[in-house]
């Protein structure tokens, strides 16, 4: 399955917003790697996403999942279009 | 489908590696947005990543797929284990 179909399948917000889904998952071996970096990265990666697109965080939902082996990081950032930042700037 | 069988189902490679994947995907809508923030994003969060775990740069696949309303971005981090890195520490 291409990744473009997975997205593609599971947004069922209407397509009339713009979002930025990030999904992380970390492979480790038993006895080696570290196991909470995810919880390292997410952070970093929510500051370099700020940097280039305006993020209101209760526009951006975080879901983790630990399994055996391999542990996910889910981000999904709905962005505020140019015109609900312009209204917003006018009536700041 | 959650998130841990996909990465599960997708995962070829024999799991006595250690591996990071990212995936991006943004949906913009066709007037408004950045065509460009995944390019934007991808160095930046390798650097990030690289703050957390080593990064060797023939160990890193990526790929960048651009479809109408969606772009996504692939990035696929094959973690060097503690021997290697402890026998490459070694010999070099």
């Amino acid at each position: 399955m291409s990744l473009l179909s997975f997205f593609g399948r599971r947004t069922t917000a209407p397509q009339a917003r713009e979002r930025l889904q990030i999904l992380l998952a970390h492979e480790r071996i038993a006895t080696s790697g570290q196991p909470d970096l995810l919880a390292k990265l997410r952070e970093e990666i929510l500051e370099v996403v700020g940097r280039h697109v305006a993020i209101e965080r209760d526009k951006v939902i975080v879901k983790m999942e630990r399994g055996a082996g391999v542990s996910t990081l889910e981000v999904d950032v709905e962005i505020p279009n140019d015109v609900q930042i312009t209204k917003r700037a006018v009536g700041a």
